[in-house]
Order: C-alpha cells, then structure tokens, then sequence
C-alpha cells in the first residue's frame, strides 16, 4: 500500500471523527504515513496539505525517502515548525494531536506556538497499523524467517556451561548473518530459576544441565519486526517443568486454533488462560497471551485479558503462554501469527516439541 | 551517592517549588532514584513516602534491587497504583508529575485516578543526573576505557573493502567482549560521501579508499553510557576533507580548552563554531556541540547555541564539532569529558591524528 493510500484512511478515519488534520509526533507513526526514517520528525496529515517536517541532519534522507508529503527541513525546532504550519492550515481547521504519545509540555509549547487549541485523540494511526498490507506481511514473514534460521543454528551448537550472555550475543550474530539489521528487542535468554522471571535479561552465568532456557529473539529487518520465543531442555529438567511444558504447549495450540477474523482478542486469551488454570498453574501465567506486531514489536492489537480489541484479516500477532515457577524455572512458547478469515497462519517456523531432552534434536 | 541521598535531594528541590511529592514516571529517572531496572515502574516521592510500584514481572527482581523506597508490586495498572498512593498521601499535599515526558493522555488518567489536580514539572531530577557523583563518573569512565579498547580492536584491521555494517558489527562485538552490555546507541560507521550525513545508517556497502570514515559509538556499562567519536583515513583522502578534519581537530581542542565549571554551555559551544565559520565551514556544522551523558546517551546539559546550561564540576559532557560536505564526506571528532574546577578532564583515550592516512598507525 503507497504511503498516500496510508494517508488517505487516516484523514477518512479523522473526518469520521470531525478532523480536518492531525499532527502526528510519534515516529513510527510518521515513518508509517511517509517513510521517514530517523531520530527528529513530524508530520502534518489534511487532505490538501501532506508535509513532513525534520533537520538538516535529515534532509537528504528524507529528501530520497518520504513519499506522498512535501519535505520541509526546520532548525530543529519541530514545534515552532508545526505551529507555522498550522497557522498555515488555518485557524478554522480542526486539527488533533497524539494525546497518547505527546508529552504535556510539548503539547501545551505546540499550542504556544500554533496559537490555537488541538484536539487529543487516541491510537488512530496505531489502528491503521495493526492492520497489515501484503508488503508488510511479506517483510514480517521474512523477520520471522531470520529468526527462525538464527535460533537454528544457535540450537545446532551446545548451550550447557556458555553463558546465557553469549548465547544471547551468538543469537544477535547469527541474526545479522542471516540478514537482520539487528533484533527487534534485547534478545531474552533465561536458564534455570532465571526462567521464572517473564523479562529477565541475559546473565553472565553458565547455563546449566537438567533444566529449560527461555530464548525470546525476534529480526528487525527493513523496520519491521518478528517476535518468537522457544523453551529448550538442557537434559533432563525437573518433572513440574516438564509437566509445564507439556500445559504450556497445550494451552499456546488451543489459543492458536482460537485465533481468527472476528474473533475478540480477549476470548483468545482467555482460552489458553483457562487450560494453565484447570491444571492447576494457573497463577504461573502472569502476563498477556500476546500483542500486534509490526514497524514496533508491541503494537495493536492486545491479546490480553483487560483487551478490547477485535481480530480482523491481516493483523500480526503473538500468541506467547507462559508458566513461571519462582525458584525452579520457566517456560514459555510464543508464535508470531498472520491473521486470516480463515484462522491463522502461523509465520515462526521453529519446531515446538521439547527439544534438547533425552536427544532430541533441534 | 545512596538512592536515599538522591531521593532527598529531589525533595529539597521540590520543596523550593513548593511542592511536597513528584510522581516520577520516566523509567531512567526511575531508575536513578531507586535502583529499578525494567520497563514498566514508576515511583512517588515525597518527604514521608517513598514507593516504588511495578508488576509481578519485576517483582522478585525489584525487591533484589530498589534501595531507600517501598516496592509495591501492582496488577500492570500503574496509573491506577499511582492514584491510590496520591490518594494516600492525601488531598492536600502538593504534588508533581513530569510533564516533560509524562503523555497528554497518560496525565489526564492520573488526574482522573488520583481524583485530584497536579502541578507539572519539569526537568527536576535531570538536573540532579546532570552532576554524576564518583560512583557514577567511575562507571562512565569505565564505559569509555571500553569504547576505546573496542575501536583499538577494530583499527588495527583494514577498514577498505568491508561493509560499513560488517564493520559496525564487529565494534559491537568488540564493545561486548571488552565487557559492554551493548553499545549505547547504534553505532555509526559512515564512509566517503555517505559521512557528509550526521546520523547516517551503516550501509551495506563496501568502504572505499581514499576518503574519511566517521565512527561514532558508545559503551552501556551496568546502566551508564559512554560516547566517543573518531574520524579515519583510508588512505588519501580529497585535500577539502583533510583540511576539514585540521579545522575540526582544531576546533574541538579549542572548544575542550574552554570547558571548566562556570562556563555557560552556549560559549563553549560558541568557541568551537566561531573557529569553524573562520576558516569557511560555517554552513557545514548544523548540530550542536555537545550534550551530557549518564543513564541516558543524550541528557542535561545540552551545549548548544540556544542552551542556557551552566557547567557544573561533576558534569559529564561530550565535545563534538563535525564539518559535513556535502557529496564528499564529513568528519566529526568527539570527546567524552568530566567537567571540574580546574578545567575538562578528557574520559576518552582513543588518539584523535588523523590515523589510516599514509601509513600513520592506530
């Protein structure tokens, strides 16, 4: 979809909300609605005016890139510029702002400098973006592919007695031979009791025998991200991690069968919330099922108990149970999924048997 | 410092606002007042009070960490939490919020959680972290010796014919194996033309000979940053660049010889760009000067030509002119720098001759 088509649904979904323009700061929002790429940028989105406003550091880049909007390089001062191009729109254009990510002394220096109030609204670009164009998809299924060649030749080597740091960097590695500009989030690789912490970061301990390892990995690559997380066994674990895998597995199957067009996200959720539950671990899952993914590796939708969000054909999301048990270990097991009218097809290719236990290979 | 010191110093600062709590939700500012390490916390300070409020995520990990403040461990609503604790501290305390970082919406729900009004504020703790107290220039010194070392690493190799992205890779892995968590922010590797761009993207492209390549990269050592520039030859480069790299060279040595406590960042910023514009470079330097480092790579004070920053003993800052010719490359040297009394005491160590050019090693 070209960058104007992307811009013209977001000045239909602001007229439907009585807009005429909405100036957008966030910068994935702005590299979505125009292609830039970069550290200091806005946007202004009406259906006569289209403009990106950067910096000099920027502006051959922009200049090559940004598609669908007049380039217009500032003193690095974004908001004086933006409050000159809304006096430009004038004074009887409605205009909205991204209450959601503008901070309050930003917002109250941009209506300073734009002489005028704006209007706050809320995630409508993000509402754009979770839903996914055959080029994004494309581009996720290739990030998902990178992972999923990285994690393999990671598991194609011993991970007993390295530490858990230089498995994470040999996955950072190998995710960059295999094509990635870099991971879409620090690379998660928790052993033994560490697993038991959902976000812990990589220890400069030795992974040891006997036990699982949590590796949570995901590719950037050409700005958009992949997502997926594989629990390997370093011989022979603990029965209850063992039984955990086993909940674990079959809860993330169930919720993935769950997943389609129409479906609310918080039924998805809630069925692989309600198989940990009935076997009795059901305090051991302490976070969402999952989330959208796409330019950003946490996006809309939220698969998540407290969500409000719908499935709809072309969303990109996790479906990622976990079981933690403090001073024993974790598991968790996370598939990046296209959404279908059909149900889901599942993007991560890794296998999801336990592997590493009793020889079984990856 | 302990955290409780700095914890008390934010509160004489907010008592001479006239406020007597701060509800502190930016995570680095979270992090520099109780110890926290994660991605979903926030903390309310105040004389009486110290509460630091995460999820069951980080609980265990909190608990291990957080000095001088409560840990309450919430239901991932921290907006609510935080209204409760206000609510808590009663109706007639002052109190802040950050406005400079806290969002439009994000503030309106506190408000509305909290029942009650709160006065924004800005910039209170950054400008405590703008002045690191020894443990902190210890870390960050440390940080340098190892941005030094992995350049070192690097240098002593050939630079022609590799990837700028290769070559960024490798100092990554340098940086890692000289003991950095990761580099503080991407490095940059910028060759021939393609240096004539501040903040280019290592390209996927080979580095020619007989030009100048700009190498920018930073150490994250257990939280703090370091930042440090080099710009070097491959061989022999067009005369416009090295006489660019003699004006910088000499420009960033003037600049440094002005650094001391109680010099108005925007002169010492104003030294080096008067000695660019004098020998015709002018319109070739469009970034400011410098900016602190700590827990963040970009933080208080700026030096820049609109700062109104004073130098400080204790403060953390870089030195950086670049000149950027556009179609023929750029140059950019930068020095990280304690600021004392007695003048700027130079953290980094990497040798700043212009290296690589008719056989002068690194």
């Amino acid at each position: 979809m070209s960058h104007a088509l992307r811009q013209g649904r977001l000045i239909d979904a602001l007229e439907a909300d009585g807009l005429e323009a909405l100036v957008v700061s966030d910068l994935a929002n702005v590299r979505y609605l125009t292609g830039y790429v970069g550290t200091n940028a806005a946007a202004l989105i009406a259906r006569d005016r289209r403009l990106l406003i950067t910096d000099g550091r920027y502006a051959a880049a922009a200049r090559a890139t940004v598609q669908g909007a007049d380039v217009r390089i500032g003193e690095r001062d974004l908001l004086g510029d933006l409050g000159e191009a809304l006096r430009e729109l004038g004074p009887q254009a409605a205009a909205g702002f991204e209450a959601d990510t503008m901070s309050v002394a930003r917002h109250r220096r941009l209506e300073e400098r734009a002489g005028r109030a704006l209007q706050p609204t809320e995630g409508l670009v993000a509402a754009l973006r979770a839903v996914k164009d055959a080029d994004e998809v494309e581009l996720i299924r290739e990030a998902a592919g990178i992972a999923d060649r990285a994690l393999a030749r990671i598991l194609a080597g011993p991970l007993v007695g390295r530490t858990e740091r230089e498995v994470a960097f040999h996955l950072h590695a190998a995710l960059r031979d295999e094509g990635a500009e870099d991971p879409s989030f620090p690379i998660i690789v928790a052993s033994g009791p560490r697993g038991a912490h959902p976000h812990a970061l990589p220890a400069a301990e030795p992974i040891p025998e006997d036990t699982l390892v949590v590796i949570d990995l995901g590719a950037a690559h050409r700005g958009y991200c992949s997502d997926m997380t594989r629990t390997v066994a370093t011989g022979d674990p603990p029965p209850e991690l063992e039984r955990a895998y086993a909940v674990c597995l079959d809860a993330q199957e169930s919720a993935l069968a769950a997943v389609r067009a129409g479906a609310a996200a918080v039924e998805v959720d809630a069925v692989a919330r309600k198989a940990i539950a009935a076997d009795g671990f059901g305090d051991a899952f302490p976070h969402g099922l999952g989330h959208g993914v796409g330019l950003a590796v946490h996006e809309r939708p939220g698969l998540r108990p407290t969500s409000t969000d719908m499935l709809a054909a072309g969303m990109v999301v996790t479906v990622e149970p976990g079981i933690y048990l403090e001073g024993i270990g974790g598991v968790r097991i996370e598939d990046l999924v296209l959404v279908t009218d059909d149900g889901p097809e599942i993007l991560s290719g890794a296998p999801k048997q336990l592997i590493g236990k009793d020889g079984v290979a990856a």
